[in-house]
């Protein structure tokens, strides 16, 4: 199972960055992991919202391929760190090669990315912001993979 | 409405350092905040698990005061950021002069400090490192404290 994860536009805060790189090397020692930082709007206003959402759809779409869609977002579907695991495992027993994890940028995601969503997910009730939001996916991501692993090393 | 955050020993990993930083300083900017590394238990081995929360429970209730204890645990109430506002808002109506909020160390907190709190509270139905859910709840201080703020400038 090999996990993919998108977002619009590098990573700008250093300790955030070095976090990243942090739960990266973690991820990389359980399963193969790639990440993609999409085309990003620039230069535009924060009040043309939609257009900067699109230019950042049509970014993202460009890496999607057949995988396994997941976008975060608030209202998505909340699980446990657990239940996390079990959705990997369900994954990887299913017919795609990859889960692709979809973080908006801090505009959020555009309605048709979460359309194509093959399940919309939660990671708190709350909002925080799409930096922090990549790290907390990232350690989720490598908390769950510890708990699968640890399951098939016990059988 | 002073802010106390609570939690045993210091934080490690330079990056969440960093950000510890970063939030203190964008949170200072909105109420006075007091960030307590209260006493660890070192040198015990993990399966020591009791004795250790209980090392800290002691280092937690020295600090306790008449304060309005706050406890974050995975399974406390969610609340979406706009909440998170209402409920500082709520506080700063009511009789405590301070919120303080507790974060378990990496064992999590004692039963009687959890039994102690106002109110115990979840930022994730996830489990998070104890130094990643440091930063979640220093970011979601400084969002709700935003919210609160911007309504009171634009009364």
């Amino acid at each position: 199972m090999n996990v993919r994860i998108l977002w619009p536009g590098k990573t700008r805060t250093p300790a955030f960055r070095e976090l990243e790189d942090f739960y990266a090397k973690r991820i990389r020692a359980l399963c193969p992991l790639d990440i993609v930082a999409t085309a990003e709007a620039r230069g535009l206003d924060e009040r043309a919202g939609e257009k900067i959402k699109e230019i950042e759809a049509k970014g993202l779409e460009k890496h999607f391929k057949d995988d396994y869609i997941v976008c975060l977002i608030d209202e998505g579907r909340d699980m446990s760190s657990e239940e996390f695991a079990r959705f990997f495992e369900r994954r990887a027993a299913g017919p795609h090669k990859s889960v692709t994890f979809v973080v908006g940028g801090f505009l959020g995601l555009a309605r048709r990315i979460l359309d194509r969503a093959d399940l919309r997910m939660s990671v708190s009730k709350m909002t925080f912001s799409h930096e922090l939001c990549r790290i907390m996916l990232m350690e989720q991501i490598y908390r769950s993979m510890s708990i699968v692993k640890g399951r098939a090393y016990a059988k």
